[in-house]
């Protein structure tokens, strides 16, 4: 965030490399080579004690040694002379080094070590640190190919505003060479590392300023640091730069990786997907829709609102078209008819074709006039929000009759065109790219960046109060004490009573649950610790006796000293509604279907709390099983409007509390609300149950 | 079949051109255009009764006028000359005609009537027919580029062994474009239209002797003519031919395109993907693994049994052979950690490396030397199906040490090794192709084919006594006659009675159902015809006399006149079982999960019918709500042994029975059994109850 973290990013004046070697093929040969050829104009000091000059510069035996402190300090030594250097730097207030070798907490016991330490010495000053295991920096307009990246020994690299920001070191690599091949230009790249100290999000925030970057793309392997990942999201939203991030570990194997690699506690990939989302952050899903989604969300901006969008679907090619259809099919997009009006339009205009989701010209729209006059059209009904040009065999033989088409129709028009080529046609999309055309080479990428690109909502600006760090310690409520929170928030109970273990009847009418009441337990059905259906008094009797005679037998030492007696409760279904605090991603929301059904589906919704009543009814939408609880196939209509009331409540539960699942919360009858039956809550360790919660209004 | 077809197509001897222009850059000209330049040597006659010469070529004025009867006749003409055309070609006795023309069955009313006049002109002689709407067929080897797709302006198209069968007549366009930048060798394409006559099953077919042909790649658009495409399959098959295809339509909005485009009742995407699967197809879900998954299918052949592979992951960049080790478990493909023996063989060869999911050698891997013997190892290792060589800046920047490394490794290794480079490194890849690597340029399609290899299953025989088309009427069976049906197949039914409406008593002992019993009516519950749990005589008579009584009343004119007098039966679960005959595909067998939430998450498996009692436990692994009787989390597991045998019981049904659903079949606990509680059964409407079934043991 400080504009000098920035400047020693990406507008040194000055650079160090430790550790530089004279071959400019060796990796610490590279970034001097770099360097040069980039003609980066500023201060490049070698360190090497064991020559006199590196690559024909004089070289500096050590970082005191050299005539100024350097605004960066790039450190090639391997694993074990990268402490010292760093210590160097740190004493030499060097505002900002690099270190490129791993070897820390990602390799063991003697890593982990070696991370520690690290962490001791940057506390010792105002040394900033990028990586350890960070393959460098490139300011593209400056020259500054601060980087072994042997993918930088590209003959030219165009400039442009995309800034690539990677967990991963070699991958900002493959996403420079990728793009060049489509035309994409770039401002920068950094290659973040295991993110000791400086983390993605906050090297991004600092570049924010920078007015070459208009768009920034994200590899990540993990959401670690994800407060400053939101933050930095927020800002950027802000600031009018959209995101578009590919993220690794959608499955579970590649999720495992991603921990390996960087150390982090990574968070399940849903967590991810939601905190991306409530970022307001493009993930896309197909590593090619990284790289081509970017034309799209430099066209399409911050959204205010998530979109799904109204396709028009134009070709020469059905086939092809049909393809494209159908992976919107698959992402919920409609590829839309068009209006008897917009046909009318298309017929004054000499477009003749079906009415239908593909508007198929065949071989007329090999035509220029033709092709324009449907796109003009196209892109002027108000019934689409996107249009997609399809196009066959012409794209790679006349690309001087289609590409024209398409880039004049573009030029004023008021919404988005995009280009799919169903054959290779590399020259027709170089020249598409050329005039900032969005262009597709597969229509899984072309389906996948429109998803991830209108599917964006806003970002959610952090809370203040909140931080996302769980921390500090936390303790159990019994499931009274839970009760008395949950109800404080305003979620309705089930009515209940506490009584001694000895009680003989219950204190609120029949029928009632008799339930095992301890701060101790959090599985007491498991432990015979529950009785459901009690009816009377003798019945209460024999439940009470029942419960002291198993429990202490499943778990010997555990006296049963008082029972939480509640009224029995039923309803049409009954969902799980959560909070939990999540070490990367902050306060997450979950709502699920109840079941061991929708636990084998994984039928649920995330979202970063807190929710609004409509981000409520957007996750109701997205657990399957509640269909059942609105009208699916004539069934009764359950109690969703007090569902929704019941998540915006507990995703607004403040910082005291750590946890908290209602499972199950029972959803009655449209006007008959719902009501927790069963609740498990974790609050900080010092909050007493009567105090005002935070953001509690008074 | 006959190899008269095959020579017509493939290597006809003559060409007629019927409608052939004299302009080379129209649809017209094309075909006479690109044949003189590919070169065939065959006799071409242009027939075009308004000029003297085509592109300097004799023109004759009609097909009668021709010096022979030609092989095959190319009919260029729009749709309105184009039954003339035909009907020309059948006077003449041409073997084969091929229709250019579209604007038959799709095209709405006056189309189908085309159609219809098509058919009956075919019916009068041995004319086959390709098409109509399609774009033609090409042989490389001989020249044969009797085809009107721009594409084919292609200066060269390399010679291999890939024949292209498409249902779209641009995708062949587009197929060959993007296969020859891949370094794909064709040897041939058809576009098959709108398969009035020939199908793309039987054009395939007909394709397989000829010698150059070794892998089939297909684009689909829907499985009608299943059978025929079934028969090539297995054919294919036992040639050694494996075949790989795309097929459109996963999403709703995709199949209903395809629906509108060929006229066919296409089944749903499910069926199609079972339908696939059994014939022993790869399907790919993305175009680039049609493309980039040849060389590996040709590389695996053809499969004794589907298997999911343990593929080891070796790289020189850990981002992107992340990405491919995501992709592989998002398809539940384990990239496996090489046992402690490869390790230790690995070191002994100076491979260092952390042991892990991903053999991830850094900057090392790029010296030949440890990348071979990296490669080598894995190739070895008896724990691996496959490796995956994951190249970084490398690829781009130094092919020449990376690709002989890899082709060496492949060149006599037991196992397939496949590459996939991160950075865009178009001359790595091209050597890779040219050496016969399967190579991959997205993580996406390098999943995807190879769990689409992989998972293939051996074909399927198409059973011989059974047709695919439903074909002739039939009849709904009442509950008791369809038990009876199902009794005979060895389906355990719940023990019931038949009673007349006046009945005061259960003849069978309570508790029991009492249900209207009528082959009039299949959705007994809805008019009030069912009770359930019927415990004394006085509870029957009340039951039957309700039903008696609210029946008429929810369908006036439906008498109530015999009841069905049902044990109760619970159990663990409960699943849908049923078979349908689809149209395209054939005799489908359905299992699904009971209940609402089944329905809502599509929980099911299909496959074509019969199948063997390891293809159903395949199934039951396929439904995942089935986990819930298998000891999920430490519930009583059900009798799936029972279950399995239903299934194998009803889908060897023979001819005799069309459609049967028992809804719900109840699971019991493990060595109890399952048992039908309710069932519909259609039947072929002459068959009678008590004769014996097709396909039944006397």
């Amino acid at each position: 965030m400080s504009p000098s973290l920035g400047r020693s990013l990406l507008h040194p004046r000055s650079v160090a490399l430790i550790g530089a070697s004279d071959d400019a093929t060796k990796t610490g040969g590279r970034p001097l080579a770099y360097l040069r050829r980039a003609g980066f104009s500023g201060a490049v000091y070698p360190v090497n004690p064991r020559r006199e000059t590196v690559q024909g510069l004089r070289a500096y035996p050590s970082l005191d040694a050299l005539p100024e402190v350097p605004d960066h300090a790039f450190i090639l030594t391997p694993t074990e002379g990268a402490l010292e250097a760093v210590a160097a730097c740190v004493a030499r207030g060097v505002p900002l080094a690099t270190v490129l070798a791993g070897g820390f907490a990602e390799e063991g016991e003697a890593g982990r070590a070696r991370e520690t330490e690290l962490r001791r010495i940057l506390a010792g000053g105002s040394t900033r640190l990028l990586g350890p295991n960070s393959i460098g920096i490139v300011n593209v307009a400056t020259g500054l190919s601060l980087t072994a990246n042997g993918a930088f020994a590209e003959p030219e690299i165009r400039r442009g505003g995309v800034f690539v920001a990677s967990h991963s070191g070699s991958m900002i690599g493959a996403i420079l060479s990728r793009g060049l091949a489509k035309g994409l230009g770039f401002a920068g790249f950094v290659s973040t590392g295991s993110e000791v100290d400086l983390s993605l999000g906050e090297i991004c925030a600092a570049t924010l300023d920078d007015p070459a970057i208009d768009v920034y793309a994200l590899f990540l392997e993990s959401i670690a640091h994800g407060s400053d990942l939101r933050r930095f999201a927020a800002a950027a939203a802000s600031q009018g730069k959209p995101v578009i991030a590919y993220k690794l570990g959608r499955s579970a194997q590649g999720a495992e990786l991603s921990q390996s690699h960087t150390g982090a506690i990574a968070g399940e990939d849903g967590i991810a997907d939601a905190f991306l989302r409530d970022c307001g952050i493009a993930r896309v899903e197909t590593l090619e829709g990284l790289i081509e989604g970017v034309p799209l969300i430099r066209r399409v901006g911050i959204p205010s609102r998530p979109l799904r969008p109204r396709v028009a679907v134009v070709t020469t090619t059905g086939g092809g078209a049909a393809m494209v259809v159908d992976q919107l099919g698959l992402r919920d997009i409609e590829a839309a008819v068009p209006s008897e009006a917009t046909m009318a339009r298309l017929t004054d205009r000499g477009v003749v074709a079906p009415r239908g989701r593909i508007l198929d010209l065949t071989l007329a729209g090999t035509r220029p006039a033709v092709m324009s006059a449907a796109l003009e059209t196209l892109l002027e009904a108000p019934e689409f929000d996107l249009v997609v040009a399809v196009a066959g065999s012409s794209a790679r033989f006349q690309p001087d009759l289609l590409v024209p088409a398409i880039t004049s129709a573009a030029r004023n028009a008021g919404r988005p065109l995009v280009a799919f080529a169903a054959p290779e046609a590399p020259q027709a999309l170089a020249h598409l790219a050329e005039a900032g055309i969005p262009c597709f080479r597969t229509p899984e990428a072309c389906g996948d960046a429109i998803a991830a690109v209108f599917g964006r909502r806003p970002a959610k600006a952090l809370p203040p109060q909140v931080t996302t760090r769980a921390g500090g310690t936390s303790r159990l409520l019994d499931e009274a004490e839970g009760y008395a929170v949950l109800a404080r928030l305003g979620l309705p109970v089930a009515s209940h009573a506490v009584v001694e273990a000895g009680a003989t009847a219950s204190p609120i009418g029949y029928p009632v649950a008799v339930k095992l009441l301890s701060a101790q337990v959090l599985h007491k059905t498991e432990l015979g610790g529950v009785a459901l259906g009690i009816g009377d008094d003798a019945a209460f009797r024999v439940a009470a006796a029942g419960i002291a005679e198993r429990v202490p037998r499943a778990q010997p030492g555990l006296a049963v000293e008082r029972l939480l007696v509640q009224a029995m409760a039923s309803g049409l279904g009954e969902v799980l509604l959560s909070i939990h605090r999540d070490a990367d991603a902050g306060l997450v929301v979950m709502l699920a279907a109840g079941g061991i059904l929708a636990e084998i589906h994984r039928d649920r919704s995330l979202r970063l709390g807190p929710v609004d009543r409509s981000e409520a009814r957007a996750m109701m939408d997205e657990v399957k099983a509640l269909r059942a609880l609105a009208g699916y196939r004539g069934r009764e209509r359950g109690d969703l409007d007090a569902l929704a009331d019941a998540i915006v409540a507990l995703s607004a539960c403040g910082a005291d509390i750590v946890e908290a699942e209602i499972n199950p919360l029972v959803v009655r009858r449209a006007g008959e609300g719902v009501v927790a039956v069963d609740a498990v809550v974790r609050v900080r360790e010092n909050f007493m149950i009567g105090e005002a919660m935070t953001g509690e209004t008074p």
